[in-house]
């Protein structure tokens, strides 16, 4: 092009940039100032509380989230129907150990999620405990047949940033690694840096190959104690566990949506997006009812300004990431089958915590694009935007090749709370969960307003 | 210099980065994984509580932070006299708003820092509210005098930075503009962001043309319930303000510091700090306890590991932060008076929060230097280091030229907390206090192998 045409367009881009500042100033305040995310998860967390798939909870909050949507202002909201596991655990879940001279103490403990359950009157063993998989198969078949595999591995303190990835790997595979060598039951140590008492499920998985065992976690205080009883005690301790889940046909549920609809490319789509669903130990205010209100005060404080997007912002709240992610795979089916165009996509499952970096997953020129935002960013404590994919719920949708990103907050309390009791409105800082939201409608704003290129 | 040594130079600083790495990998490790922070933090905060200056409390934790150090491994470990101010506030603080037909309902309020008291049975006086000094200057004398004023500037929410500096001047000074027109009293809401009962404290200044009078703080709670009242009721409202605390003359109290002698230069010295005294209605967790077992934890994890820093690494627990900063300028006039030379000095006061950033206050060259490094720090959350000047403990040892710093954490939460009977243990994360003094030890390490250059 010519010169005068690049100094044209620099000039406009500069012009521009000024304007992005102060609506991003604008959005900010909005949301900082009038922000409504607190008082929908209170909807979400004390009037309604858990919200596992298929569970009335999980219900109340698809009408209860649409509801938030029409309020604030999307110019559609709809539903978007999904079949989902339904797994329910009983009332009464049980573990005592039993040592020395038939002494007894009861350990906290609970169900990971989709486990079997014991006999109805439960059932007893004697514990082997390890500390990961390696020392399982060190013990081997005859060691470990009939007994109830301990797995003591700590979450590592000395990992930062990926501990998590680390621990989770008993959870998920404990119970089919102990169960191949003929174990009864599996208990993991819960995954988080706290020392607390309360169980943390999560999802576990069984392997058609292997004689499905029950799955429980028992919090790490228990497991302290556990441990040290084990190496302790004269006689082999024995735990005696009980637990009566059951499992229901899937259910109808709902992807939940608003939009803004874009005024100049209207088929253009950015999608932000939190899940719906929760595991039913606690409330999900971290995990993730902060996403989804997050997600729906993007679209509030935008529709309050009078902001009007280019392309069209999507809110997303995705039914069943925790045990399936039935939602996120039908809300990529729809679009591919609708030949619908993603641009641009965005979740926050990792806390209602203040953000520290929005990953960026797109091509090298888009990141780089996107990349030159920062400045504008991080007055809001958005302080990086390194190379890095999406979260669960997005996962799916890249195969229809739009740009995607991962809201990642400042997250060393997380686990604390994550897939417990603990996980309730009162540990969430509204301010912390505002200036979230506040990251994602910047970031979704500037998309709509720029594209993310090619 | 010939091209064969720049080579050699640039492949020895090639494996000096290697191996930088690996002592932050093993000092982060050694802190994450056996820091005794939380526990020096239990014992400043449990086993002896608030730490005014000249009161029991400081007294104790010079001793006990001497203690910590000792046994930390300093290789010296040496209190540095000082005179600080001792005011204490009475028992029985009382605030009573009396409205229409005489009806009473309490309020939350303290006295701020350094303030006089009211007369011993109370004084009581009808209230005028304002938002700030220009509409209290806009009422004039006429309608301040004899009254109280009560200044309800709330802590701007939309401002995600520097909140705390644009609120605090009306308690820093609202007592000698209300008292220039005739006021009788002041009452300032808190500085918080939260909407609690807490009321929180912190000094207070007069000036000596004016005649000081009594100053307190409020809750916001009670704010925005005085707010309301005063706007819906047909009469006046007043309140009843009682405090008697005392200022005695001053006492002689200490900086604890302990040394790790550098190997190499052990004239040259690196400071890490943090306050040793707090405010009386908390236990001083965060503020700034936290900023002093960082400080220990740099020097144990330094010494568990056997490291030899080459420049002198100096923990120093400064007294008298709050109100009257008479450590730190006692601090720097021992440096100046033994002509010592500091090269580094960085403090952490703004909470056991996760780092964020590191300011950089140094000449041009040496924050490019120190930036270079930002890689190395990063995993441990520094991400950032923009220029930036240091904390007030910091602040006078500047005359004497050395580069200096701030840490500064992710700080949404602290001023929920802040000066209040909130800043307690319980609300202090283990890790995150970790994390910050990880990121102490880091750059402490860094500056003492390599200097930080002119």
């Amino acid at each position: 092009m010519g010169l005068a045409m690049a100094v044209l367009m620099a000039a406009s881009g500069l012009q521009a940039h000024v304007n992005d500042t102060l609506i991003l100033q604008n959005l900010g305040s909005e949301i900082l100032k009038n922000s409504q995310a607190y008082a929908n998860l209170r909807v979400l967390t004390k009037d309604i509380g858990s919200r596992l798939s298929g569970g009335k909870g999980a219900a109340m909050a698809v009408a209860a989230t649409a509801a938030m949507l029409r309020k604030a202002g999307a110019d559609t909201v709809y539903t978007q129907p999904v079949m989902v596991p339904h797994w329910e655990r009983g009332p009464n879940e049980e573990g005592v150990a039993v040592f020395d001279d038939n002494q007894r103490q009861r350990i906290r403990v609970c169900l990971l999620g989709m486990s079997v359950g014991t006999p109805v009157n439960g059932l007893k063993g004697e514990v082997v405990m390890v500390r990961d998989f390696d020392e399982l198969q060190a013990l081997g078949k005859e060691k470990v047949t009939g007994k109830i595999v301990f797995i003591n591995y700590p979450m590592r303190p000395e990992l930062v940033q990926n501990g998590y990835g680390d621990a989770v790997r008993f959870r998920s595979s404990g119970p089919v690694e102990a169960g191949r060598l003929g174990a009864v039951a599996v208990v993991v140590r819960s995954v988080t840096h706290a020392l607390d008492t309360f169980p943390h499920t999560g999802t576990t998985r069984y392997d058609k190959e292997v004689t499905p065992i029950p799955a429980f976690a028992c919090s790490t205080v228990d497991a302290e104690w556990l441990s040290e009883k084990i190496k302790t005690q004269r006689q082999p301790v024995s735990l005696y566990l009980k637990a009566q889940p059951r499992s229901y046909p899937d259910v109808l549920s709902y992807n939940v949506i608003g939009e803004i609809r874009g005024s100049v490319y209207p088929d253009e789509i950015i999608t932000v997006g939190g899940h719906l669903d929760s595991w039913d130990l606690g409330e999900g205010a971290h995990d993730d009812g902060s996403g989804c209100v997050q997600s729906i005060e993007v679209i509030r404080a935008m529709k309050a300004l009078g902001l009007k997007p280019k392309r069209t912002i999507r809110a997303v709240m995705f039914m069943n990431e925790e045990n399936g992610l039935k939602g996120a795979l039908a809300y990529a089916d729809s679009a591919e089958s609708r030949k619908e165009k993603h641009v641009y996509a965005i979740e926050s499952d990792l806390g209602a915590f203040s953000p520290v970096y929005i990953t960026l997953g797109g091509t090298p020129t888009q990141n780089e694009r996107v990349r030159n935002w920062l400045p504008m960013l991080r007055p809001y404590w958005v302080l990086l935007m390194p190379d890095g994919g999406p979260g669960a719920d997005i996962g799916p949708l890249r195969r229809l090749g739009p740009m995607v990103s991962n809201m990642i907050p400042y997250s060393q309390r997380y686990f604390d709370y994550h897939h417990a009791a603990s996980d309730k409105l009162e540990v969430v800082n509204n301010r912390e969960l505002e200036l979230g939201a506040t990251a994602l409608a910047a970031i979704c704003w500037l998309t709509s307003e720029w594209g993310v290129g090619d």
